[in-house]
């Protein structure tokens, strides 16, 4: 969960830099969120930092609750799945158990819940905030990318986007999903088994940037018709429901691509996951996303800690 | 490389509560520093924090180098291949570039010595101190653990112990090593293969701590010959020698068991690979550690952060 655009190009200048070894040459590279080793097993990694990724509104397990379940994002979202995971955590001295412990809570429970087994990790003191880091891995049988989109392929997204967003700024029911998503990693298993889906990631940062990237990677233009996005009553009701909808980010939903030809098997699918999906636009040849009604909007958020 | 005892009582008590799924089983378990799937990838992860693993004694480019060097070291204690990694990194704002560059530049020289290649990974803000994390994976043939000294089997050290802790109270060589470590990642998998080892791990927290738990998971003593124990020049002219050599960490090197019949294929492999080994004492029944000469040094080291 990189939290802005500067952030990226750190890693990818880190990454960039990667000597020529005998190891495995990855199946999906690093510009994915997920890289999948060439024995098919995918591994990806997501931190979150007290002050940054959360503040009080999250509770001690819903911070463990959602490290489980934003990595679990992002292998379901390569069509891999989770099934391993190792722990890093920096904690303040002297150590608060009773924190230790509603964290343990919520990361177990989401550790049963998707299906994933701790095996491992390392824990230390930290003399700033609270740091945890977690690394998740398993099969891939059938990796997507998400370079795979092409002009006049469709725009597809799963659930409604822009709940975490409404529930940061207004309140409300939304800060369930802001405190606990629930990414739906095996519908993004089920459509990558298919082989229908072109380009597929998760929705983490927001539909611009995660749109922009898909495209980018692509090689291709998107439109996108604002007024199809799909939203919860709330975000609907908004104010600020394309800001909320599009600039926000942690929707932990499904963005993907795919030929006309498979919009039946796609619904199909859906309907029998009883998984929410909603055709949002479509590629085009070219470069960059457009909205059909308008600009953007500005982002606006940089995650708890302000501006990053 | 937890710093101190109630951190691994913490993460235990996180992993105690692994939930019952359907994944792997780890060969070797949440009691080593590795963990093995069922598949034979061995997965390890180590996390530093800025005033906690390093102060200004390394340079960013230390402080690659180290992160790296120290998980290929987890990785060949247990018998396993170091191949890939995953990297997350928080960082103040706003990004110091030169710091970032050197840190890459550690990073890739040690990739590029250990075999090891870079993945993917997470970067964010941190609002304080640099914390880096590393996960490292790769295949384990022939997977060592720590449970499976016996009375009556020989303890080994590879190298010299003692030399990052002269560094880091009386500088000097000594610096090298506490910067730098070389752990003897090819020297681990041979012995690994050989299956002549009872028990193995790393030096990460002190002889006295890291030999304290190989004897708790092996269920025996173990008496050792603190004349016996290897050291640089620079160590044993220190007047604080033994405290050095058992109490303080760093030093990545092997420690490992072995029956007696297996002394002479040791001291052979050993010279094969140009490695130095030394018996320092033998297991026996019963529980603790002891030093043949008299009382363990109290630790004096928790970090560079003080007490922790």
């Amino acid at each position: 969960m990189p939290d802005d655009p500067g952030e990226s190009s750190i890693i990818e200048t880190l990454l960039s830099r990667r000597p020529l070894t005998d190891g495995p040459d990855p199946r999906v590279d690093a510009g994915d969120d997920v890289a999948v080793l060439a024995d098919g097993t995918a591994v990806g990694s997501d931190l979150m930092v007290e002050g940054v990724h959360w503040d009080e509104r999250l509770s001690p397990a819903d911070v463990g609750w959602k490290l489980v379940a934003v990595n679990a994002s992002d292998l379901g979202a390569t069509g891999a799945r989770p099934r391993w995971a190792t722990l890093s955590i920096a904690l303040p001295r002297p150590v608060d158990t009773e924190w230790i412990s509603g964290f343990a809570d919520g990361l177990h429970e989401a550790l049963g819940i998707f299906g994933v087994r701790l095996i491992g990790g390392d824990t230390t003191r930290s003399p700033g905030p609270r740091f945890v880091s977690m690394t998740m891995g398993g099969p891939a049988e059938h990796p997507v990318r998400r370079d795979g989109a092409r002009a006049g392929d469709r725009i597809w997204v799963t659930g409604t986007l822009g709940a975490a967003a409404a529930g940061f700024h207004h309140g409300g029911s939304g800060l369930g999903w802001l405190r606990r998503p629930r990414p739906p990693v095996s519908f993004g298993l089920a459509l990558a088994e298919t082989g229908i889906v072109s380009a597929m990631m998760d929705l983490s940062d927001g539909l611009a940037r995660d749109l922009g990237r898909l495209c980018t990677a692509s090689g291709c233009a998107a439109r996108v018709d604002a007024s199809a996005l799909p939203a919860s009553r709330q975000v609907a009701a908004a104010p600020d429901r394309l800001a909320l909808q599009t600039a926000f980010g942690e929707d932990y939903q499904l963005l993907f691509t795919a030929p006309a030809t498979a919009d039946a098997a796609i619904l199909a699918l859906a309907a029998s996951e009883d998984v929410r999906v909603t055709r949002i636009g479509a590629c085009a040849p070219g470069a960059g996303t457009h909205l059909r009604d308008g600009p953007w909007p500005a982002p606006t958020f940089s995650h708890f800690g302000g501006d990053a």
